[in-house]
């Protein structure tokens, strides 16, 4: 009984159609595919969230406006009301969905992203009804070739770019001096996804004072914290006050903000494993350049793009899984991804065992 | 420097013109606004939480199908795989949002809820770029016209029906047997919004077997955790699967997750509290009726709607809050709730306080 719906009347094709974000789970014991930190890296243990949570009131709704947590983030980045503000999401992909929700514009919103890049801006551009236009990347470096981009920009027009800087999966930074003319060709935002830029040493946070329609955005996940769920964007008070006005009352739960200003109080502890895991990183990068026929690319971030030319990526990655290391094949994610598969930086241990795995699948190495 | 961004053209005029979901702060010792359970019903403490923490790697992203939670509930509802399912969110205002996004239809997409009710539906379904329709409630009883509510059904044909059963900020159950009729005429979605079931003592769940264009939605914010941002999607597998495709990956933070299994394990513990509030609430209904020139509605929820007939509401607003009370006026949401107060039922001690209060503030009374 009850009506028989029929979704087709109710849904758009659109949406019907949408192909999801993908989040198969694997049986592993090495994680090496999300570019979370190690576990050797949790500097927020359980104890002391303990006396905290006793005063948390979880009967309560949360603070609507984050406003302990707002108040520290805009001292730790130096910026200022009432031209500055922050807002804080449930994730970045809250953030990247507002901003999607804000421009969609009743269709005539238009995405423009760098490809490859991080598959979410597109889908929830998608999802919330924007067009979406991708800007290849170089074959073989995966630099951005920022005049040409510029001159997609005139063309596309786009009320939204997506900068991941550095950038998912190729690790790479896209751009550094020429985000100013970048912001000036955009007649709408310019994003710049900076969830990795504690890998790179570098953040481009001071632009906001001269650039208007830039905004930096910014992650708890990849410092040790993806559990949370907790995601910052910095910018322009008017943007940020009408993404205020079209998110949920309580987007951001209790504990959440309260772990949130913890990582802000410990944020020496959580910059020394950073720089363990940069270190990592260079030590991992120069054994895996000894294997002979893959390509290292270079990697500013907590992850390591190898193109594993040689070989046939989709069985070395089963080859890994079968002895107990995930990683993350971006091999079917674009053509110039073909055959590449992405590592995240573990524990030493962790890498060490990747690179003992890694080097008896591919007998051929001198490791 | 930058493109100077100007917002019109890039932003609908809809969303620029939107007027937000408020949430004002007022100082205040006794919080009676928010259909919150008291402090002295906290029943999950932080030390039972504590040990879990350790285990959870906050490091790591959680659960992106919650399916530890998304089993208990199931079994807790009773409900089973391939035809039933669960979607869980950042709170029932996910729910609302991911129902809106998914029935918007490129501006085709209507919602019908009963008038007065909770107010982010409507918010939502505007933000998401759907047509609202309200049907009004009987004034003085606030009882909904089934029969009139059908040939309304009928004549606006909408995507979306929201009922808040038992209804805030009215406290009544709105439907009960008319619920198959109601799914009947409708070729949309009927969302049976249970935030406050539990104080009624009324589920339709079971109704969800025989309406396959139901679906029932539930939280653990009136329940003790409004602090976690939990809220549950009951239904058709066919719908709960597609909220699932567009919703965010990670939606659901890993201490929101756990703790909503430490609440499904606790349930014995919770209804004890429950009980005491249904108590509460008697007590509260009794005193406040001694009071003469008002008139204190009958509720079914954990909150007490009274319409200060013979008094100016505004102004007993803010003499309670001089006082430090703080209740919810809701006389401006809707021209039925003119000279209406809602009051939360707090503990024991917050109650008779309250009463001690609002019988000094109106003299005439004798109570």
């Amino acid at each position: 009984m009850g009506s028989e719906i029929n979704l087709k009347n109710i849904v758009s094709r659109k949406l019907l159609e949408l192909q999801a974000y993908s989040t198969k789970s694997y049986d592993h014991s090495i994680k090496l595919d999300a570019m979370e930190m190690p576990n050797d890296s949790i500097v927020i243990e359980g104890s002391s969230i303990l006396n905290a949570l006793k005063d948390l009131e979880l009967n309560r709704y949360p603070d609507p406006n984050f406003r302990a947590l707002r108040k520290k983030l805009l001292i730790a980045k130096n910026l200022n009301l009432p031209k500055f503000d922050v807002i804080v999401g449930n994730g970045s992909d809250e953030l990247i969905q507002l901003l999607c929700l804000l421009t969609a514009n009743e269709g005539k919103g238009k995405l423009l992203t760098p490809s490859p890049t991080f598959s979410v801006y597109k889908i929830l551009a998608q999802i919330h009804g924007l067009s979406s236009f991708e800007f290849n990347l170089e074959s073989g470096t995966f630099h951005l070739d920022t005049s040409r981009f510029i001159e997609e920009i005139l063309k596309v027009d786009p009320s939204l770019i997506f900068i991941a800087n550095p950038n998912n999966p190729t690790g790479n930074r896209l751009i550094s001096r020429d985000i100013e003319k970048v912001c000036e060709a955009c007649k709408g935002l310019v994003i710049l996804d900076e969830a990795y830029y504690k890998f790179s040493g570098r953040s481009y946070i001071d632009m906001l004072q001269d650039l208007n329609n830039l905004l930096i955005m910014q992650t708890m996940s990849k410092i040790g914290f993806a559990g949370i769920r907790l995601g910052m964007l910095f910018g322009n008070k008017k943007v940020i006050d009408l993404l205020n006005k079209i998110r949920l009352p309580f987007n951001v739960n209790a504990i959440s903000q309260f772990v949130g200003l913890e990582i802000l109080n410990s944020e020496a502890l959580i910059d020394e494993k950073i720089s363990s895991i940069i270190k990592e990183r260079a030590v991992l990068i120069e054994q895996l350049s000894k294997i002979e026929g893959i390509k290292v690319y270079p990697s500013e971030a907590n992850f390591i793009l190898v193109d594993f030319q040689n070989y046939n990526a989709e069985l070395i990655f089963s080859q890994l899984l079968e002895s107990g290391v995930l990683v993350k094949s971006v091999s079917g994610q674009h053509q110039l991804l073909k055959g590449c598969l992405r590592i995240t930086v573990g524990s030493e241990a962790e890498n060490r065992e990747f690179i003992r795995i890694v080097t008896r699948i591919i007998p051929k190495s001198h490791s």
